[in-house]
């Protein structure tokens, strides 16, 4: 294991490493010679330094882009919260290994390998309005099965779930850790109607009762109100932090699955950037509360990285024109005012 | 000539053919059978569903993608309204030409042809503060060059400029033809100082003044307050209509040069998404103005098609997740309730 204890990853998370600054220092100075006026990529510029200061070269690449997508299954299912049963997450989980899956595609066409970890999907996280979803064990268990799926060496890794009923247990950690109840932070997920929202933040108000005394630990939050891939999508970002990996983060619920490690060090996200903004309701509330750009808003709201898959595809295009254009000198364009 | 005179194209605009309603419906019909929950591709599903309309076919391809840029010069450059020297138009079409540019890097990465135009660079536009930019021939010979210069055959055409001094002309034509003087369409193009946005400013209100006759005209107004490689993204857009191939629009300048078109029929637009909005301040506004909602929102603002270029990835993957992902009775994944 990589951590034994809670206290382990309060640690890892105090001692930080930042990326490689000179690395990113030397990026930007190759962006300021390339021909367009400087800025004028905008993200594209940004994404291309970012890379630059994680991988720790000037000229990042993307040789080998992993895709990792974590599933669970959730005993607060069981309170009517989705519009799916739970026995979805299985069958996606064989649709990932047959390749029909919408992630599948995006996959193949950025040029990423995938990787499905299924966690224990016959055994449920306990239903938090009663008990803790996960006790300590089982979520050092969960977190390290996360740290272990992320490869170790890769130029990046773009992280994402699949879980019926997970954008409740997102909510939740939501609630749990950021506070304002469970209105801002509970959304449609795959579609439930009515009476299934009002549901859901009744859940999410009962457990945040059952649970008060806990709220103020956000690691004993993340393992009581929390869910099997979502302790292993943080397993995977702290790994690729340690492993100075960039990474992508997908929607709603990949987003609220570290945000437990930001409450422990705020400056954990240093090396992941949001793909996207989703359409689930929370999500934008919560990229602003972690000071996170997404990349893309394209209403999207499915998960499975799909979010990050896409996302895939600007950083390529970033890379492209950090890589391939030619400099002012090369090409002999004059520049301003010459 | 396409068209021969105004009244040519008056006429075109007047009687435009819609795309393939039964073939968007199949498609809209195809994404509620796939393994995800209705919708949650967001515009990824727009996406498939408007290039199935356009293309006339329920799986649209993108075997053929065209990426067409224009090259202009304007006399207005003499007024001090840009930070480049009016020679870089020159210098940047033959960077184009050797590979160096941003949107070279980008067309490899999506597949696209690059089909770069440059129109009588040594021949610039009238400085329009004291003149027709063009006169009526003139005009019609830029449009025609963008009508021929757009694929007869091909399955999506994107359209982007290069032109020292453009964002000026952009700025011009939706002064005169959308109202609120020069301040909300004038912006800092490839990054001009606060005495040059005086002048850019300046610029505009003169010309306004001059032409205030024709600004009742929409063709007339962009002939005289145009530019040639504006014209010829119109007429490419036209030509791109007739055929029915979808387009994407890159930034503030390809979205101006389709303004006067928009003044002739508000539903010349319905087969071209705008691909993003750029930072170049104006092009929110026009955008918001013109009902087009941006794919990306990346702080860009080069130009020569690159915002177009990079979207163009983002209508692959809606494609793969369309013609790759299995439907629900395929994979034995259950629907909502089951």
């Amino acid at each position: 294991m990589q951590f034994d204890s809670l206290d382990d990853i309060r640690a890892f998370c105090r001692d930080l490493t930042d990326g490689d600054a000179p690395a990113a220092d030397a990026a930007f100075r190759r962006q300021q010679t390339l021909t367009k006026p400087p800025g004028s990529l905008g993200r594209l510029e940004e994404l291309a330094i970012w890379l630059a200061q994680w991988q720790g070269r000037e000229i990042p690449k993307l040789e080998r882009v992993a895709i990792a997508v974590f599933a669970g299954n959730h005993g607060v299912a069981a309170r009517g919260v989705s519009a799916y049963p739970p026995t979805v997450t299985e069958q996606m989980v064989t649709n990932f290994a047959n390749g029909g899956a919408a992630i599948n595609q995006i996959a193949k066409l950025a040029g990423a390998e995938l990787c499905v970890t299924a966690i224990e999907l016959e055994h449920p996280t306990r239903d938090f309005t009663a008990a803790p979803a996960m006790d300590i064990d089982e979520y050092l268990a969960a977190v390290d099965i996360g740290y272990r799926a992320a490869p170790v060496d890769c130029d990046l890794l773009a992280v994402g779930e699949m879980g019926i009923a997970n954008t409740t247990t997102a909510a939740m950690l939501c609630a749990a850790l950021l506070g304002g109840g469970a209105v801002p932070w509970a959304g449609r997920g795959t579609g439930v109607d009515d009476c299934g929202m009002a549901r859901k933040r009744a859940t999410i108000e009962a457990a945040l009762d059952f649970h008060r005394a806990i709220l103020g630990d956000p690691l004993h939050v993340a393992a009581a109100l929390g869910g099997r891939e979502l302790a292993a999508i943080a397993g995977a970002v702290l790994a690729a932090r340690a492993r100075r990996i960039p990474v992508l983060l997908d929607g709603f619920v990949a987003t609220a699955a570290v945000v437990p490690l930001t409450r422990l060090n705020a400056g954990i996200l240093k090396h992941c950037k949001a793909a996207h903004v989703s359409a689930e309701s929370g999500h934008r509330a919560l990229l602003r509360e972690l000071g996170l750009a997404p990349l893309l808003d394209l209403d999207m709201r499915l998960g499975e990285a799909s979010g990050a898959g896409v996302a895939i595809l600007l950083l390529r295009a970033a890379l492209a024109c950090h890589t391939g254009m030619a400099t002012f000198s090369e090409a002999r364009v004059s520049g301003p005012d010459e």
